[in-house]
Formats: structure tokens, sequence, C-alpha cells
């Protein structure tokens, strides 16, 4: 069965599928709080927060960055968590299968849409991950910013603290700013500083 | 205080400000839930979710939509729901004052940024809010068509059934969709009829 201008229905019906599902993002929990503290933030207000951050901070994006793309790959880059579920940055083991998981994951999720809707996406995804274009070190950098200026502004550190993150491993953690927003590297340096006099990250 | 490049401390501080102020969007709830029902939805990750919907269905859009501008008036167009709350589309007595009570929130908000980034996110919202252009059309049809498919797949109904809203009050709410994504709308009227069939939208 078509339509009246020839879109197949199953076309439309794949594409409302895939909008369905990406509903259960708003269930995937990270591990960082509301700045009020209220609850832990989760994986679609997260992924919103960084597409405005996008929107704030382009000027200090690198050479060669587009920000519609950035905003494109910001909006899919955390949909495989639908399956993979967030994984902690600093669990080693977690993390030692992320990319098999997420994988997996990607192509089933992207897999629900027709072919070439499902590939566009994959590809923003793909990029992403990769984090080797301009727009994609920009996009990584935001990530790892937006932790760290709610954590900071939360002046609470609950995840930190629970597994004695200490300051090296949150600065290396936050190493993708230096080449994808270098110009940001001092507001994590004060934040990080800030955080460390406050007892949220252990100094070594 | 200026850094390396000359850019101002007070400039970054007031993109950071901003960046912070955001956070509330995420403890704004609307009348909607979450498809599995678990809890009502917030305007943060409902503004995530019209912005995959944006790049999921953008085939459909009226001809001279642009996708990425689209996408900026999705994301910041709920950010005056921070000081002026969702206003539920079928209370009439908080929609007669919406307009005075969200163009104060405009001002204040947007007016926390930089002047001429707050300028540019502003001119999304007051495009999104005037509805005139292609893109705007689309970006008010996603919002509206959100609802319903959240809605139908919960198969819940619960704030329709509560109000004893009317299929024509649907309908008529869905209407933006006839213009702004005219290809969309018989998704509209299976929604509704299933959603009628179901008991959860009042038949007349």
């Amino acid at each position: 069965m078509t339509t009246t201008d020839g879109a197949s229905d199953d076309r439309l019906e794949r594409q409302l599928e895939f909008i369905r599902e990406l509903d259960r993002l708003k269930s995937v929990l990270r591990r960082t709080s509301l700045i009020d503290r209220s609850r832990l933030e989760n994986s679609a207000e997260h992924s919103w927060h960084l597409t405005a951050m996008a929107l704030t901070l382009f000027e200090y994006a690198p050479a060669g960055a587009e920000v519609a793309r950035v905003v494109e790959m910001l909006i899919v880059h955390d949909i495989v968590e639908i399956d993979a579920g967030d994984t902690f940055a600093f669990d080693a083991a977690a993390n030692a299968d992320k990319i098999d998981r997420e994988s997996r994951a990607a192509a089933r999720i992207f897999g629900l849409l027709p072919a070439d809707v499902g590939r566009e996406l994959r590809a923003r995804w793909d990029e992403f991950e990769a984090g080797e274009t301009p727009s994609a070190r920009f996009a990584n950098a935001l990530d790892r910013l937006q932790g760290l200026i709610v954590n900071d502004a939360a002046r609470d550190g609950g995840t930190w603290r629970l597994h004695g993150v200490t300051r090296s491993q949150v600065i290396k953690r936050m190493s993708p700013i230096v080449e994808g927003a270098p110009k940001l590297w001092p507001v994590v340096l004060d934040a990080v500083a800030r955080c460390v006099a406050a007892g949220q990250i252990a100094d070594e």
C-alpha cells in the first residue's frame, strides 16, 4: 500500500517505530545528577543540553567545524545507550567491551529505519565515535565539558567522591577538550581546581 | 581580564551561566508521560526527541524548510518554560496570558547571554513562535505530532481522559500539521482514530 505521493506506508512506519524506540533513552540514567541534585540526569536530556551548548559556544570550535554537523552528532551520539546503557567513564571493566556493546546497539537501533535514513544517522554516530573531524572533536569536547560543568555547579561531586576519582583521572578524561575546544581548556582547569579545593575530586 | 586570545572572561562566563540555567528545563514537567508510563516527560528530553524526529522525518518537510534551522528552533523552543512553565494545550485560562509570560521569560533567559549570541538564539525562538517560515511550520508540526505519537503508543491517554478532551479538540490542536507536514496528516488521523476507539479521546 502506498500513500498518494507514492511513499510507502512501510517506510513511514519504520520511521515512526524508530521515534517510539528513542523514547527509551529518557530512562537511561547517567552518573551525574542535575545541578539541583534532585535526581540523576538521563541521556536524552543530556543530549539536548549538549545541542544547546553547541549553539551557545560554537565560536570556540576549531577551524573547519560546522555547527549543523556538530548538532546532528550530538543528537544521535547516545542513542546506542538504549541497548548498551551508560558506561561510567571511570569503570575500566565496563569500558573494555563498550565498543562491542555499542556497535551491536547501533546496528539494531539505526537498523529500525529505512536503509537510507539509517545510514545517514549511523554515519553521524560513527563520525562522533571516531572523533577525527573538527566537528566531531568539538562535539566530543562538549560531551566531556557538560559533565564537568554540571558536577561543578552541583557542588556535590557525588560520583567522583564515591569512586575516589582523582584529579589526574579527571584531567585525562577532559583531555579531548585540549584539541576539540582549546579556548575552553581554562574552564576545565578552573572547575577542576574548585572541585579539588571543595573535596569533590581527590588530590593525589 | 582577558584570555590570551582577547576573548573577555565575562563573555564566556555569561555563556556558562546560560548553560547552567538551562539545566532547569530538565525539571519542567509536561502533561504527557513516557511511552512506558513510568513518569511524566520533561521539556528538555521532549526537545531532544523533537530534534531527533526532525532528522528522521525531514523528507516530509514543506518546500523551503532547512533542517539545520528546524533543529536550532527545536533546541530553543521550550527554554522559556524555565520561567513560564509548560502550558497545558487545553487549558484556556493558562493560554490567555501565555504570550506575556513567555515573552518576559525570553527576555530574561536569552538576556543572560552576550548580546550577539542572545539575539541569535532569541531569533530562533521568535521564528518558531511566529510559525511563518517553512522551517518554523515544520518545527511546530513536529512539536504537535510528538505528543500524539507518545500518547498513542502509551495506550493511556491519561491527560486527555482526565480533562475530557474531545476528538475535535485534538484535531484542532494538531491542525498545524496540515500545513507544516501535510504528508504526515494521515499519521494524525490514524492515531486519533485509534485513541478514540480505545476510549483515550472522547468522541463527540
